[in-house]
C-alpha cells in the first residue's frame, strides 16, 4: 500500500495568493497509487448504486474507473453550457457571484440511487449543489466520494445530511 | 455487444448554428456500453505503454479506467491556468484566435510509450497540438485513440504520421 498523503504536492497561491492548492496529479501519474484509490472508492460504494455522477473535470478522472468496475453508468454534472441537450440546472453561491451547474435530463431515473464523487471536498458548496441537482432529477445520494478533504473548511459540516468518505485529509 | 453508434444522440446547432453536436453521455450512462467503449480502447492498446495522456475534459472520462486497467499512470493535458505545477506548453491555431494546452512537467519521463486518448476527433487541431506537446516532453505517441471520429474533417490526415483509432465513425 502507497502512503497517498506523501505523494499530494502542496503549492503555494495557486490558483490565487495565500490558497495552498493540494495537487493530486503525483498521484495519478502513479499507475499503482491510482489503482489503490480507485479500489478504495469501489470499496466504500454500497452495493445497490445504480450510476456514478461525478463533477466536471477531475471528478471524471475518478468516476469512470469507479462506473467501469460497478458495471453502472456514468453521469457528468457539468459548469454552465456545456451539456449539448435538455437540462437540469442548479445554481449556487460563489464567494464573489453565483455559479450554475448543468446535468442532463435523463441522466439520472425517478428513484435510482448514485454516488457522487469529486476529487476535493474544501467548504461543500459544490457537493451540496450538486446533491441537490440530483435531488431535483429524483435521485437518491447513497454516499459522497472525495480524494482530498480540507478538514478546517467544514465542508462536511454542509454535507452533515448524507454519508462522506474521503480517502485524505489535511 | 451493443449497438454504439445508435446511442449517439446528435444535437442541431450545437455549441453554435450550423454544428450538428455528437453526444456522447447516452454511451456514458449505459454501463454496458460504457464497459464495451472501455475494453475496445484496452484491447487496441500496445503491450509497452506506460502512461495514458488524456485531453480535458471529455478525455478525462475515457483515459483513466484505462490506465485503471493496464495498471499505468494518468497523465491530464489541460487548458491554459488549469494545472498548478510546472508546466510544459503547446500553442495552437484556431478558426479565430489561438489556443493553448498544458501538460506537467513530470508527466512523462523521457523516451516513455505513451497513448494519448480524446473523446473525438475533428479537424485533428488539438490532437495534432497535444502530439507535439508529448513529444516536447521526450514522450513517443504509440497510438491515438478517440470514441467518435468525423471522417469528413479529415483529422486523420492531419495526424498522418501517428497511428490512430476510433470506435465510431460518422
Amino acid at each position: 500500500m502507497k502512503d497517498l498523503k506523501s505523494l499530494i504536492r502542496t503549492i503555494p497561491d495557486f490558483p490565487k495568493s495565500g490558497i495552498l492548492f493540494r495537487d493530486i496529479t503525483p498521484i495519478l501519474q502513479d499507475g499503482e497509487a491510482f489503482k489503490q484509490v480507485i479500489l478504495t472508492f469501489k470499496k466504500e460504494t454500497p452495493k445497490n448504486v445504480k450510476k456514478v455522477v461525478a463533477i466536471e473535470s477531475r471528478g471524471f478522472i475518478f468516476g469512470s474507473p469507479l462506473s467501469y468496475l460497478l458495471g453502472v453508468g456514468f453521469v457528468p454534472i457539468r459548469k454552465s453550457g456545456k451539456l449539448p441537450w435538455k437540462k437540469i440546472k442548479m445554481e449556487y453561491d460563489l464567494e464573489y457571484g453565483v455559479d450554475t451547474i448543468e446535468i442532463h435530463q435523463d441522466g439520472i431515473k425517478k428513484g435510482e440511487r448514485v454516488i457522487l464523487i469529486d476529487d476535493l471536498l474544501a467548504t461543500g458548496g459544490t457537493a451540496f449543489a450538486s446533491v441537490k441537482l440530483i435531488e431535483k432529477c429524483g435521485g437518491i445520494v447513497e454516499k459522497i466520494l472525495f480524494l482530498v478533504e480540507l478538514t478546517d473548511l467544514n465542508g462536511r459540516e454542509r454535507l452533515k445530511d448524507y454519508d462522506v468518505f474521503s480517502i485524505i485529509k489535511f
